[in-house]
C-alpha cells in the first residue's frame, strides 16, 4: 500500500514528511541552504525521500511519489520554479524532474500556499467543504482557493493569490510592485512597514523601529494604540479581500493560518466589520470565518495529498 | 430528440426560444408585465411554451425541459426569485414549481448573468475555454464565471458577482447600497450617477440633467472631455476588478456583453491601463478581453444549454 512524501520547501527549512491516510508516520528537517546549489539540494532531498521510504517498508508500505509544496511562481508543466523572492538559486531550475531521477519516484510540485490550503480541506479546518478559502499570514499573505472541491490554479496559475487583489487603491507599496495589495496591509512585511510609516510620522506608540510582529502583536495586547489600530487596519483590509471573494465565488468558509495569524484576535474586529459593511448581496454572517487546524504540518499533508492525486494513477514503486 | 427552452424573464420583456444543439430554431416575446400577478405571468409563459413545444413537435423533436434566466437573487433549490429590484412581484413565488406544473414540463432556473456566461461559454466568444468571466453590462454590472468549464455559484449563491466587488473603497454608492461597488462606476446607472454628480459640481460639458449612456456615448465621440473621463474611469474599475479576479482564480479570458458595452471602445484604455498597473504576478497581456458573440441570444441559449445540463437525465416528455 502506498505512503506519500510531503516537502515544505522553505527558504530556511526544507521539512519532509511520509505521510499515509492522512496521518505523519514520519518526518525530518533540514537547513535549506540552497546558495549551496540547486543540484546539492537535491541531493540532500533525496537522501531525505530514502530515508522516508526506508521508514516506509519498515511499516509495511511503498513510496507512491513525492509532492513538494514550493514558495514562488512556478512552470507545473515543467516542474520548476520561475520566480521566488525567498529561494532565488532554484529559479529556472527543473526541480520535480531532477528530483524524481535523483530519488526514483515520481514528483509532483505546486505552489505552498496552495497546498497549505489543500492541507485544511482534506484533513483540517475545511474538511468535508467543497469551496473555501485559506489564507496564510506570514512573511507575504499566500492564499490557497478551493472551488468545487478542487483547488484553483487557472490557465495562467496564479489562483489563490489573494495576497495580490487591491485592497487600497494607491495606497501602500507591495513586494510586487503594486500599489495596495492585500499583502502591503496584512502580512508581517506589510504590518512592521506601516509601523515604521507611523514611527517616521512621529506617532505615540511604546514600540521602537526595529520591532517585529510578535513586539507589535505583545504591545497591542497591552492595549498600545498604534498596534491595536494596524492589526484592526489589517483586518479590515482582510475584511474587504473575503468580501470581493465571496462575492465571486459565493463561497462561505474562510481559514486564516500563517504566523502572523497568531494575531488573528486583533484582526478579526475589523474583518467583520469590512465584511458588513461591503457584502450586501448576502448575509455577512453565513461567511464563516476559522483558525487553520493543522499550522505547520498543513502544506505536509496537502503536498503528500496533492502527490496522491496527481501521480497516483502511476505504477507505486519500491523505494531505491 | 429533445430540444430544450431558453427564457429570458426580464422587467420589460420576456423573451423564449426553443433550442436545439446551440441553435434558436423558434421564439416568440411577450411584455412580462409582472404587475399582472405571478399567476397571470406563468400562464402566459406556459402558453409560449406550449407553442414552442408545437414547433417542436413540427420538427421531429420533443420538448426536453425549460430554462429560466432570471434577475435578481434566487433559491435555487425552491426554484423561485428571492428578490430582484426588477421583478418585486415575483419575489416568493414558486416560479420554477408552478411553470413545470403549468407546462408539464420540469423547469430549471438560474440567474441571467450567469446564464449569460454560460451561453458564450457553449456556443460564443468563449467557446473551447474551460475558464472565463463574462461581464454584461447594462441598468447594472452582471458577471458570471466559469472555472473549470462549469458554472461558479457556490453555497452562498452568489458566485459572478463582480458588479459588487470593490474598486473604490468610500467611493460612489451602489444599488446594494456598499460604496465603491463595480457597478457604481460601469453600469448604466453609475455613469449617469457620475454624469449627474458632475454637472451638479458644475463641470464644462456637451451634455445636460436626464441625459442617459446613448447621450454620453455619443458626446464622448465627439470629444466631450467629461464623457471620456466617465467612460475611461468606468474602464479603470473595471480592470480592477479584473486584476482582481485574474489574480483570484489565474483566468486568462474576459468577455464584454450587454447594451453598455456598445461603449467598450471607450473604455478599454482605462481597463488595459489597470490591468497593467495592478497585475505583476503574471504578464498583463496574457489576459485577453474580448467582445460578446451571441448578444441577446446569449441568456436564452445559456437557459437552454443549463435546462440540458440540468434536467436532461430526467426522461424528455412530450408537450401537452
Amino acid at each position: 500500500m502506498p505512503a506519500w512524501v510531503g516537502i515544505d520547501l522553505g527558504g530556511t527549512n526544507a521539512r519532509l514528511a511520509l505521510v499515509h491516510q492522512g496521518q505523519v508516520v514520519a518526518n525530518l528537517r533540514f537547513a535549506t541552504e540552497a546558495g549551496r546549489g540547486p543540484d546539492d539540494l537535491v541531493h540532500r532531498l533525496a537522501a531525505g525521500v530514502a530515508e522516508l521510504g526506508r521508514a516506509a517498508v519498515a511499516r509495511g508500505l511503498t513510496l507512491g511519489g513525492v509532492g513538494i509544496a514550493s514558495p514562488g511562481v512556478l512552470d507545473r508543466a515543467q516542474g520548476l520554479i520561475l520566480t521566488s523572492p525567498n529561494l532565488p538559486a532554484m529559479a529556472g531550475y527543473p526541480l520535480a524532474q531532477r528530483l524524481a531521477a535523483a530519488c526514483d519516484a515520481p514528483v509532483a510540485l505546486e505552489n505552498d500556499a496552495n497546498l497549505y490550503a489543500l492541507g485544511e480541506h482534506r484533513f483540517g479546518a475545511g474538511r468535508g467543504v467543497d469551496d473555501l478559502i485559506c489564507f496564510t499570514l506570514g512573511t507575504g499573505v499566500g492564499g490557497g482557493l478551493v472551488l468545487g472541491g478542487r483547488l484553483v490554479v487557472g490557465p495562467l496559475g496564479c489562483g489563490g493569490e489573494i495576497g495580490h487583489t487591491l485592497v487600497e487603491p494607491g495606497g501602500r507599496k507591495c513586494g510586487c510592485e503594486a500599489r495596495g495589495c492585500l499583502e502591503a496591509y496584512a502580512s508581517a512585511t506589510g504590518l512592521v512597514g506601516a509601523l515604521e510609516e507611523a514611527l517616521a510620522a512621529g506617532r505615540p506608540t511604546s514600540l521602537r523601529p526595529g520591532d517585529g510582529v510578535r513586539a507589535m502583536d505583545l504591545a497591542a495586547q497591552a492595549g498600545d494604540p498604534l498596534a491595536v489600530e494596524l492589526f484592526h487596519q489589517a483586518g479590515l483590509m482582510l475584511g474587504r479581500a473575503l468580501a470581493n471573494l465571496v462575492a465571486l465565488t459565493g463561497l462561505d468558509l474562510a481559514i486564516i493560518g500563517g504566523g502572523v495569524a497568531k494575531g488573528w484576535g486583533l484582526m478579526e474586529p475589523g474583518c467583520r466589520a469590512a465584511l458588513a459593511d461591503r457584502l450586501r448581496i448576502v448575509k455577512p454572517g453565513r461567511v464563516r470565518i476559522v483558525a487553520a487546524a493543522l499550522g505547520q504540518e498543513a502544506p505536509l499533508l496537502g503536498a503528500a495529498a496533492f502527490a496522491q492525486t496527481t501521480l497516483g494513477s502511476q505504477p507505486a514503486r519500491q523505494p531505491a
